[in-house]
């Protein structure tokens, strides 16, 4: 099995390093126009080695590439004979971009999302065993072959991962509310936070905010990809900010103890 | 040296079971009225005994019980022999209404604030080494003797500590900023997800998020307590998700891209 990876960063690596340990696979090659990145996954062995384009004969093309560019990729792919994955974060737009140019997305194209990540970025980055009992989201379009679906199965099942099928407007509704507005809501802290403060921050702190250090390009455009859904997330947020700053300025201790239980039961389910 | 701990919970646990590794302790008395708390404390060792009343020879009293009763603590052991620390997250309350009752802090007082803390609660979730190497605020009052200052800072400094000290206002105010407003805004995340939602979720959601399991009592009585400064605090993050959500809405971006580099560059430091 041939893999060709488009994109060789953090997430790009953590797929070519994880396939590394998958049976059957003879070749990785990376496309990746950043020169640095590209050394680095040369040099960590990530990629046997480093291509302009996508071979004719790969099995299997994971899209890595910067969020923007998933849509031109599908369609340049669209007749290519292996199977064409993307890890995105929001999918709409890819399918509502590809189907406005080719009527339909390509038979060979799956849409996936590993539910697996970190703030740092770059191949030199990128996890030994990221996808392992992480949850990977397949989704089959319409147009999607039964077959390129099966191999993408069993690429991530073969990582390790659970699968789980979701249709596109549920994915990109749920990441905004589990994924998209916590990346949001911490970036908006970390801009709130005094330099002079920074000091004084516990293991609380480190934790919430662990995410504001991810890269502002990558969210800036995950952001406006899926700024409708994120837009409402924000709202039923923003819903019970209100609600328990009301409580708070009232001093209405049932209805703000109500609020705080609710939000620890939930978070207790985890 | 005869250490008294009123309130045996977690952070109470925390200072009994750290005290146990200096030299020099040979009793630790918990005060605890919480019987099943009481009897787990003594259980686990932490305590050598469970009195109702701090006895009259004990040379610290840890105050680490619910912060709306330690200014009746402090007022109750004004003339103690030995010092009084507390471990509450807000102080300009208990100096205010201490005051106000006694027209001064007593030379007994110190107040303090370990910068370590757990979502978890009750002493057997008490971990054996909370304060090496974490800041420990210590807040002399105008009233606190010279000695009682100095033997507090002697006892954080053998459980490991870093110490700090702060004036009560930069104190509560610099609190509201890092800590009491990151469990509010995760609370009210919290509450705005769907249950349903729960099972996609990733590393950065179980980080952002872990905090809005802590106790719903505890943090309503922490938020009410410094209100004032967390509402401003508040504040100062809604203008940061109004002026994100406004370069979302217009598509500026290279201001929602400024604000997320702020953010990140702000985060990296830590």
């Amino acid at each position: 099995m041939k893999i060709a990876i488009v994109g060789v960063g953090m997430i790009g690596g953590a797929v070519a390093r994880a396939a590394r340990g998958l049976s059957g696979v003879q070749e990785i090659v990376g496309i990746e126009p950043l020169a640095s990145h590209a050394a680095q996954a040369l040099e960590l062995g990530l990629v046997d080695i480093v291509a302009s384009e996508v071979p004719a004969d790969a099995d299997l093309v994971v899209l890595a590439a910067p969020n923007e560019q998933l849509p031109d990729w599908v369609v340049t792919l669209r007749d290519h004979a292996g199977v064409v994955m993307d890890v995105g974060s929001v999918k709409g737009y890819i399918v509502r971009e590809v189907r406005r140019r080719l009527g339909e997305t390509p038979a060979n194209f799956v849409p996936c999302h590993p539910l697996a990540g970190s703030e740092k970025h770059g191949p030199a980055n990128a996890p030994g065993d990221l996808f392992r009992n992480r949850l990977v989201i397949v989704l089959p379009q319409r147009a999607s072959s039964a077959a390129a679906v099966r191999r993408a199965r069993a690429f991530w099942s073969g990582l390790g991962a659970i699968l789980h099928e979701m249709d596109i407007d549920t994915h990109d509704r749920t990441l905004a509310a589990t994924s998209h507005l916590p990346h949001l809501l911490a970036f908006a802290f970390m801009c709130s936070i005094r330099d002079e403060d920074l000091r004084y921050s516990g293991g609380g702190f480190a934790d919430f905010s662990r995410i504001a250090a991810s890269s502002p390009e990558l969210w800036w455009g995950i952001f406006r990809l899926n700024r409708e859904e994120l837009l409402q997330a924000l709202d039923g947020f923003q819903n019970q900010v209100d609600a328990l700053r009301a409580a708070l300025v009232t001093d209405a201790e049932a209805d703000g103890l109500a609020l705080l239980a609710e939000a620890a039961g939930r978070r207790r389910q985890l």
